[in-house]
């Protein structure tokens, strides 16, 4: 299962850590607002955007990567691990 | 030592990955703006106010944290490890 805890909503940002396990994915989702990831293991994750295009995403422990806001796409571990990463939106 | 990475300076988010070596710290600094640290290791911080209060900060591995802007202080690391973490600034 993916699973997001909720670490931080406090008007400024909210944070949310991902789990997403072996062969689970976060569903089709937007983006409302520019975020930062942050990595927790090294991994592949398999995204897959609203438009259909695909791409493999090698991440690695540490190593953050910023997107905008209006992103819409699922997110996939076909891999044998747990993938896990901190997601910092910016809400103002 | 106490080095800072640069990983996304974008007018919307900077973030600087922070390694301190057993021993080190981060000299006092002021932040200027909101800020989220996401922690890479298990560990033990020793951070001094510019007022001179001290506390003993336990981080943890993905339990991020955030503090308004204004915070001045030094940031130690009186252990034997590594200390690793990500640090997520909103300059908009």
């Amino acid at each position: 299962m993916a699973t997001g805890e909720t670490q931080i909503d406090n008007g400024i940002f909210r944070v949310t850590k991902w789990t997403i396990e072996s062969g689970d994915a976060i569903p089709m989702h937007v983006h409302d607002v520019e975020y930062v990831v942050v990595p927790l293991v090294n991994d592949i994750m398999h995204v897959t955007n609203s438009d259909g295009s695909e791409l493999v995403a090698e991440i690695r422990i540490g190593q953050s990567y910023t997107r905008p806001a209006g992103a819409e796409h699922t997110v996939a571990n076909r891999g044998s691990g747990t993938i896990e990463f901190v997601e910092i939106e910016k809400l103002l």
